[in-house]
């Protein structure tokens, strides 16, 4: 991953957008990419869903994702497997299983 | 990565959460997320944004975006590199330098 | 606003469209204008931002929420009004004044 | 809708928030409550969500979306209409009349 990360960098770089990529603008990108992700199922079941446009649109996601991490000097799979745990306390087996319910609703 | 995705999966499976898991409702689901993660810097400039609260929200955005991702199958690796290639011809160095234009503009 | 909602229905039914607005979609719908709307002022400050494009993303916004709330029979003036009131307990006036923290912080 | 829009800005008055009202940030304010909204159908089928927090959460969106409109001096009704007349040409009914297509692909 850090090769990917790495790759990122130079490409933000090699165009010189590191002035526009504060964490707020970043934010508002990553939201803004998942939305055109989710745009490729709407009208449609899941299943009618163009799977290239869903990897091309995930990637933008993903990307964000990391340049934001990045801009923190975040670890990516430490921050999942901590907010894992959390989602472990929130959401007790016992009481989630099988339930859509969100954890203030349990 | 693939020790993260398994624990994502488990924490899932656990819960019995697989059945409401299709694609669509995945994509939702991170866009929800990714709007959770802007809240953090909304009304405030960058710097005033929590960042326990950015790395919290980050990890729930990543998390459904490995769901995802498994569920199709996909390479994470692969498909950032891969639209990074594509994104070097949409945004070629000497037109988008220093610009925040989108492609359709330049 | 009633012609308006009237011009919106017959825009959709005379394509044909109703079939695919389920409120589940057009909630959807309805959040990815949001997003295109938001990334108008992606990477720029407020001020550079183009108005005959916010005139344009925002008119898509409202047309979805429009046609959202028409689906459940709605009244637009009579929901926002209750909800000021929910707000005015949620945010009294002696805490919430020049604080853009949320009531949950408040 | 006048009255509507003169209770939103006396709410913001009264609670001194004009000063985070820039436009940049209302759009993010809009995309987070369309998310919250969409939030509601999570996970469910469209009969499912429940009817009371979608009147709620459809209220927090127009409130944005009337406060931004208000922020430029937009007439809502008349920006509506405009974008029929331009979604019109889009989507003439002969090639959209029952196809979920965006523009660009029909």
């Amino acid at each position: 991953m850090d090769q990917v990360i790495q790759k990122l960098r130079q490409f933000r770089d090699d165009r010189d957008w590191q002035q526009f990529h504060n964490p707020k603008d970043l934010a508002a990108a990553l939201s803004i990419e998942a939305s055109e992700l989710l745009e490729v199922f709407l009208w449609k079941t899941p299943e009618e869903a163009d799977v290239d446009r869903v990897k091309e649109e995930l990637a933008d996601v993903l990307a964000y994702a990391l340049l934001l991490s990045d801009s923190y000097g975040f670890d990516i799979q430490e921050i999942i497997l901590d907010k894992i745990r959390k989602n472990e306390q929130k959401y007790p087996v016992g009481k989630a299983k099988g339930s859509a319910k969100k954890y203030t609703e349990l």
